[in-house]
């Protein structure tokens, strides 16, 4: 039996002034660090060891698993960071407040944004300064593997290979790892990993800063997973997230 | 012509307390991280850029790396951890304050023990707690790779494989690289470098946090080196070091 710990990032800026980030590269906040300390606390108390670590090039995500691997006394492990775990991007939505965009479009299509599963959000001009044509962590990229928005099917898209190249041999090479990234690209593994439904994805909600165990057979199916630590903080605190986007 | 960037880390408990450390992991201090904060704004003002970042396994050098990347907005880049460019493994010294080891020992014993190329202090037994033997960061070593007390020649010979075989080839390659890593491990690749004698290399000394900037033609001589920022600050803090061994 496999084991495969996600983690989403501690609360950033922006979750507090509850504002649309995607692949804006926004800091974590003291509670943000604080979470992340406390999954590394979790993690080491539960006796948790990893081969390596991965994790986005935004450094809410970059950050939250530092602090996690200072906490184990293991600041000093292999660390493979990808855009392809990136956050979803959110297009023209990114730097808006989400209760001010719900109530200027409606709770309904902020809904149909921030949760459906083929419907992306407006997209940004190419040239849009909130775009990230110009910086230079996607340098390597072929333009039109940077999004101006995705829908979580797009996310799902770019995610999966990622997976498949590199975080799949990784573990049935035997490597334990753990996963620093964002709350829809861990849903884009959570859907895959659980076969889960384009529409039935809509309603899973990944909490900041609790490590999320997959436990998972020969063949990478899961067997259960489950939140580390008090679980009815975990579902309260992916219960908060939920309703993040009403007015 | 190719620039190689070295960082000793910043300031740690242990330089602090002016104490022998050597392998055992110590944090960095208040003083320290602004050291690499202030290491890492220096090379943004200057317009460095890298593709990969080297440092040790040592937990000041991997948050000096951490601190500079984070100033610089360069959290992102690929980082490649060896025990190979730990600090020289300082024996039965590690833990002894330089200065009472002075008094105890004299000044001149300390200074062969510090400073001799081919003199190691007395060894570690085996067994001892302030050993690595039992350390899972080192666990894939073979145990006689894991020093129980090391002089300057054998750092420069654990040291340059890693220059050969990582290091050099990157270079060539084309990547920029920037390394935080130790006094002494820092000496041996400057030693090797610009072919520094034996007897010579002991008056070289390395200040915390200071990038030191070594430009090399394509065969990988140097054609010059400086240190970033103010070169009399650079001067007195190495001078500084030169001393701590003293009663």
């Amino acid at each position: 039996m496999y084991k495969l710990v996600l983690i989403r990032h501690g609360e950033s800026t922006w979750n507090l002034e509850n504002r649309f980030t995607g692949w804006t590269d926004v800091e974590l906040t003291p509670t943000g660090v604080e979470q992340a300390k406390q999954a590394g606390r979790l993690l080491k108390a539960e006796g948790y060891e990893f081969d390596v670590a991965y994790t986005s090039v935004l450094k809410r995500a970059i950050h939250t698993l530092w602090h996690t691997l200072d906490e184990m006394d293991r600041p000093w492990l292999p660390v493979v960071n990808s855009w392809r775990l990136n956050e979803r991007h959110y297009g023209g939505l990114q730097g808006l407040n989400k209760a001010e965009t719900a109530k200027q479009y409606g709770d309904e299509q902020v809904l149909v944004w921030r949760r459906s599963y083929d419907t992306p959000p407006p997209a940004l001009d190419a040239n849009d300064p909130r775009g990230q044509r110009q910086d230079i962590r996607y340098a390597k990229l072929q333009p039109e593997q940077i999004p101006l928005t995705e829908c979580l099917k797009d996310t799902v898209a770019r995610v999966l290979p990622f997976w498949n190249e590199a975080m799949a041999p990784a573990i049935k090479a035997g490597k334990r790892i753990v996963v620093a990234a964002h709350g829809n690209s861990i849903r884009a593994l959570v859907k895959y990993l659980d076969n889960i439904g384009d529409d039935e994805i809509v309603g899973v909600n990944i909490p900041n800063g609790i490590p999320l165990v997959y436990e998972l057979d020969a063949d990478l199916k899961p067997i259960r997973h489950y939140y580390l630590g008090d679980a009815e903080a975990a579902a309260k605190a992916a219960a908060a997230v939920a309703t993040q986007g009403k007015a």
